[in-house]
């Protein structure tokens, strides 16, 4: 099954998630209840360094007024993690140029296993591996464009006035590559937070 | 000169462009005039086929309330064009995998000769081209690096729930691809009424 | 544990292998003993789409004179499998833009099960998917860049005349696309040929 | 006008160059006159750091028995050194995330310009930029998507027994930089030999 096949699917599903109309209704009450927007870091990590990496982006993303950041490895996800949060930010090491079959297999599992719609959550991508040119940034696209898929907004890190797709960082992490995962973060939550208290649709 | 060499190039230059900390103000007026958000389409077209596109992105774009939309020959686009836009769609063919030269070219002036930052601005993607497996999607891809680089927020079409990186049409474009043009730009133009009339940074 | 970390190990495990400089030995007798050449096409697949192109690609490798060819599903290939194949072609359907988790486990496990070296291998590329925009040739990339972090040299097919970077199809596939995979496996058993048969190394 | 639709045109053009069915006749000849294998190194270059990279991958591509090794701007290039090469390698630096506007614009005028076929030379792709995540690496992608699609068949650096897709470097470039474009000329140079000097079709 194809990955339009299994968005075509999600729709015909739709008592399994909260409708979409519901979803981006804007949050009139987010300057009163701040705690409102929810960010979640999902990593996989087998040496430590992507964890590093997912708590840096964490406490970036916890800068921001009327943010809860939760970074938690990829088996330990569920459907609710998902489904409430306003934005996911996906982190992997770098095998063979491209993520984790791990972290693959989580993602696939939006439809296989927790049916749920990302549709307008804020996207964010970070990847560890060794070499200047091992894959470390096919990761990153390979996450957003994933995201993307599933109908997502993303954006990366604003480091000194400058983007970029994402983070990503030589193995051992070291405290350049943790600012930037902060950045990151931090970017990223308040891109979540502006579109979550923005108007509605119309 | 390299992309980050480039960036930080324009930090030093600062005083050629509108503030980052005034341009991201959030505009308290909006939704008094929701005249207030610009979505500029931008494309190189040979045979007329990605021209078609834009016109339909730039129609999509225009359903949104309080949205004016322009489509604009990549020649034809100047840094006030740029500079004023809150969003910014980019649409190119397909020559031997990749976008034109022209539309790199005009990417690269976004440095080398506009000295124009596009941080937070919203940006979307689409390509024309033949064949399944020709590269059209690859156009994308690197339609979208180049503007999350440039520290831009991306987003693709939502099309019946379903996401997308961006719109690709086979040549000659049918009505089921400027349908999705449209989808694509009514999205992009939507976030960024969004982002922009969202509450500012803390 | 990060791509060059795991190609490092590789070489601390060089007794697991067949050394380098005998592999690459050129084989005096290849003309005499055709045979000689073995294209292994490895494919996950869960509706059948991906199967037939697996299938149609092994069928246009066996056209080249002294190949053997072979489709297997990711499940069944074993590391001799791997260790004495002179081409490798893998083939995934598109879930999220990008190929299934079990194809990228099992290119994991080309180090952390099979230890393997896959150096100057041929290599090419096949995927399935639906829609235009939805992530089929990324699946071409990932597979393609997968390959050349291994050291393997990478083909896609010659059709009339074009090239390209290997053959994505439309669910459910049909005869233009099944043409496109014999293609592929043709020319990529083709190279092995010529590379395995040429001249050693100076 | 798209990538198939050029491809195509050059079909009707066969006569601008040499017939596919000639050009692929092993040379016979090749152990007794080794200086037959050609290898042409493309690089655009502002600041001087993809020149550096340029000359050593064809310092490294000159270390193979055989092998005649030119390194040229994009500008000097002619018709008839794409027709003669064997290997064709291209290096560009990072503008925004893909390679500069003047190598794409190269790469298009291979229809537009040079109708030339590019059918099974053997490629490779080098790049500079600063930053770990700012687009190197996708500049390598473009380059070698690029080359797939013209219908050549790429090669990466052999370094260590590891793989990769090309090679990166950080401006500035450094001696292990240096190295590793040697290795990639080397390689890439040594797999032309081979697919040159075996033996013909069937």
């Amino acid at each position: 099954m194809t990955n339009r096949t299994f968005m075509a699917t999600i729709l015909l599903c739709a008592n399994l998630w909260v409708p979409l109309s519901a979803k981006q209704q804007p949050d009139q009450s987010a300057q009163a209840n701040p705690k409102e927007v929810k960010v979640l870091v999902v990593y996989y990590s087998q040496g430590g360094n992507t964890e590093k990496m997912a708590k840096a982006v964490a406490e970036g993303a916890q800068k921001i007024v009327g943010v809860t950041a939760l970074a938690k490895k990829v088996a330990d996800v569920s459907g609710e993690d998902l489904k409430t949060a306003d934005a996911l930010l996906l982190g992997s090491p770098t095998y063979y140029g491209d993520m984790a079959g791990q972290m693959k297999s989580f993602i696939d599992d939006w439809f296989f296993k927790f049916r749920v719609s990302l549709v307008d959550k804020i996207g964010g991508a970070f990847s560890s591996g060794l070499g200047g040119t091992g894959g470390k940034e096919h990761v990153l696209y390979s996450l957003v464009i994933a995201m993307m898929n599933a109908g997502m907004i993303v954006a990366g890190p604003l480091i000194e006035g400058m983007g970029g797709v994402g983070v990503s960082a030589l193995d051992p992490v070291n405290d350049v590559a943790l600012k930037e995962c902060r950045a990151l973060g931090e970017h990223v939550a308040n891109v979540a937070r502006r579109v979550k208290t923005g108007e509605k649709r119309k």
